[in-house]
């Protein structure tokens, strides 16, 4: 059986010197898929470099960049909308996500959204944070970070973090680097009509034809050679920290950024009040929120902190309630089921008891069951490492805390996390509690949220996508919300004395689009220099 | 001997455990000066830390926080410029720099403009950038890093980038942080009697007494325990690339966010037309920018590339002549006198041949003879990274290459600097040649300069004191200038349906200062929310 060509270079060619293939599974029937995909070596790393780099020099000399870039962006979502039947097809088939609500409603849209607002960022300019200082004659902005941006996209968001359509795609291209694309492996025919058309869009737009590139898999250490590569820009990396901690180690040395979103258990506090005025409510958001994507968000929470007396227990047998008699989902594929279980034992062993599921589906289609666990806060405060391991699923671990104190002391000792919630009462009482654990969680989480479940991630500027180490690699970036986004990938450029007609469009003293914002002696502005 | 105390925890106290110790030299005589300052183990780094985080804690009850912030920047320079006599005879003692214009008139007075420019940044808020989305009830806006920022200063620049005074010291304490200042060991009593200035202040101000802690000096592994310490915000290093490198290392492997001004040399490329037009003065120029503090400047140019015919050979005769006939300077210590001789050792098997100077000067006073290299154009470019070596006082290496093709090859084979200069005439002559270089150094170089010399670094909102890797870590940040600065240690913060009541004054609806810059709804605007 031929693999499937990666895309290199311009070209849609075989991988060179591959020897391994691989294949997607159905996770709905426990089945492979008929199409087969390479493994690269070496070879397609260096090629893709290579011409990115060529790309990097290319897009220097070309005319109207921005307005290529910004006119790609927005074909390539009209045409993923033209085959948007083909395509959710292929990602249904890889991940088992239903096809409506999930894959056409929500997600396509939200993908063909991210892409059009990535285009009016390129077009607008106000991104690159033009700074103009008259009197030291000094002015700077955010340009392209001078190396092609290599995504690895996660299993659990085929089109809107999809290496070669998600957030980190849009935001790279916005910013003007040429991508790097290494698809997910559970989801390479997905990745494959994607790159497709994008690549088709490519050559409309006039952009230098490796803009756009496609690998499907590496091995480890070929993964290593990528984001080290000495042409390479930076990478955004987004899945298991196992697998971001060893990319990073390997950025790190070779002194190239890496942003990486790898993992979070997002907690919620409920406080009393809240349970006192409106219980089932809550439990009800706990559990969707839970379920959603059958537990497959980076954003799902993992851990639910209550206080025993004297609703905390009815929360419990409430929450029992909803996990033990809704749905389960299927999975994207058996190492997130296996995972799920080795997470399990991990709680587990550290003291947390299940209260209903905590075994695997039977039968072909690759599932867990949706599971509920307790654990008192005195137990969480002896191993709270261990107790924060998460399970990418439909798995909550509930914390009963003894009292205020107990509460604030799990929150001080949470690692960083993408989102932390707090729920509250409406007239007031919780809102010392609410006080105290703001303060300690802030510092602890990328998005604080109240009254709210943090699984609806809006592509807002005001959005942090993003936390502490180790939900990611640096707490200053977030992979969601355009225009920030795109400062990850992104160098400064600084101008000092340069000759007026030799600077940047977005730094001459003519507002190039008559409308981007700049920073001109301490005040934004919209205005020409005078 | 006594050893000086650290200030550890608003105390200034022995350093524990500590068994070694060591003195700082005066350069001009080659004498050890008399006091003696303690090699802090982890002890002192533990307690440190610790203090340090339970200032974080204690900043977020603080009431007025931002105002004491700027209070203190305030009174600390006001303090500086009071006890200016004692710090200037102190430093000419450690540094052996001239009294005036240096010291006094110079350094001095761009540290305590600094410190304002700090506390006006913090008292203004523009600086984190408040994000708010009124539609989707999200906001963010950056704040402190959740962790004291560790500063490590570099010799060569005892006020205006010292730990506990510096460009780096104000960029963490206007962001919000404490700071643990690891003094440079050549300027120990400088940066003591900093510290004890900027102590008092803190103690007038209002805030937590171990805002502002000081070690002077630790093993390296003790070092790379403070830098990868669980309590540590981030660290900002400035120094040599060997040391900088392993304290990456560290920090890297704990995931703790690093920023590392490091090397860099700093190109010239002098076009045929400008030195057609005005030779002799560029030389100058260049000689005087090579002398500028012995050579001593991070961003000193190490590099001059010219073009063999007509002038370059006049332009090596005419520097020749300058570079012999100047005074050589004296250096900091005998570290860099022996660093220099190791650099030109590199150049040297490398190809370059050494012009004048060459060799340390005689006599008990630290120094070098100012030293001229050349080496062709097609030299270089068989060892272009050996012919980067950096030789850190007054070295130039000038590439002589044979046509403009071999210019352009030269600047193509450019590790990432901190700035590059393009000298031009005014005629035009040189102008394609200039577009072409401009366009491969731009993505080698923090700051791109015309007609003017890099050692300039203007504390302007539009600098950038950074640049690709090996100039520092990471290109998109600038550890000059304000409010740019202050983002290498904050954090990302954004609320999510959080009650406007619970939201900082800088997210809710009424702009806390009347004046503040936010993006509202994707205008930058300072009014209300309405």
């Amino acid at each position: 059986m031929n693999s499937r060509p990666v895309l290199v270079a311009g070209v849609w060619r075989p991988s060179l010197h591959s020897s391994q293939s691989f294949q997607a599974l159905n996770p709905a029937t426990g089945d492979l898929l008929p199409d087969v995909y390479p493994v690269s070596t070496l070879e397609d790393v260096n090629d893709a470099c290579s011409a990115a780099a060529q790309t990097v020099a290319d897009l220097r000399e070309l005319p109207d960049v921005t307005e290529r870039i910004a006119a790609f962006l927005e074909d390539y979502a009209t045409r993923i909308e033209g085959a948007a039947d083909a395509l959710v097809e292929m990602a249904a088939a890889e991940t088992a996500y239903p096809v409506t609500p999930r894959l056409r409603t929500v997600e396509l849209p939200r993908t063909t959204g991210q892409l059009r607002q990535g285009a009016a960022a390129a077009r607008g300019r106000s991104w690159c944070h033009a700074t103009i200082d008259t009197a030291a004659k000094i002015r700077s902005m955010y340009a392209p970070i001078a190396g092609p941006v290599v995504v690895f996209g996660p299993n659990n968001f085929p089109f809107a973090f999809n290496s070669v359509a998600g957030g980190d795609f849009v935001a790279a291209i916005a910013a003007g680097n040429p991508v790097i694309a290494k698809a997910n492996t559970s989801h390479p025919g997905t990745s494959r009509l994607l790159a497709e058309l994008a690549f088709d869009a490519v050559r409309a737009s006039g952009l230098p034809v490796a803009m756009v590139q496609q690998l499907y898999r590496t091995a480890a250490d070929v993964g290593f050679a990528l984001v080290s590569h000495p042409k390479v820009g930076a990478t955004g990396f987004t899945g298991s920290k196992h697998a971001g901690l060893q990319l990073k180690a390997a950025a790190d040395r070779a002194g190239k950024p890496i942003y990486l979103e790898m993992s979070s258990v997002n907690p919620l506090f409920v406080l009393p009040g809240a349970l006192q005025e409106r219980l089932p409510a809550i439990a009800k958001e706990v559990f969707d929120s839970c379920a959603l994507g059958s537990g497959q968000f980076c954003t799902r929470p993992g851990l639910t902190v209550v206080i025993r007396e004297p609703s905390g227990q009815a929360f419990v047998d409430e929450a029992c309630r909803l996990f033990r008699e809704g749905p389960s989902g299927t999975l994207l594929g058996t190492s997130g089921r296996s995972a799920i279980a080795n997470g399990l034992d991990e709680l587990k062993a550290n003291g947390a008891e299940v209260l209903t599921g905590g075994e695997p589906l039977p039968g072909p289609r690759v599932g867990f069951a949706n599971t509920l666990l307790k654990v008192s806060g005195a137990a969480f405060l002896e191993h709270p490492l261990a107790l924060q391991t998460e399970a990418f699923g439909t798995v909550n671990t509930i914390v009963l805390c003894a009292d205020a104190g107990e509460m604030a002391a799990v929150a001080s000792n949470l690692e960083g996390n993408l989102t932390g919630s707090i729920y509250s009462d409406s007239s007031g009482t919780d809102d010392a509690m609410c006080g105290e654990l703001s303060g300690i969680l802030r510092s602890k989480v990328g998005r604080l949220l109240n009254d709210k479940m943090p699984t609806g991630v809006a592509v807002s500027a005001a959005m942090n996508h993003g936390g502490p180490y180790p939900a990611t690699g640096h707490p200053g970036f977030t992979a969601v919300g355009i225009p920030a986004s795109l400062l990850r990938f992104a160098a400064l450029h600084s101008y000092d004395n340069v000759r007026p007609q030799r600077l940047p469009p977005e730094l001459q003293d003519r507002n190039p689009t008559g409308s981007m914002w700049r920073f001109i002696d301490g005040r934004w502005s919209t205005e020409d220099v005078i």
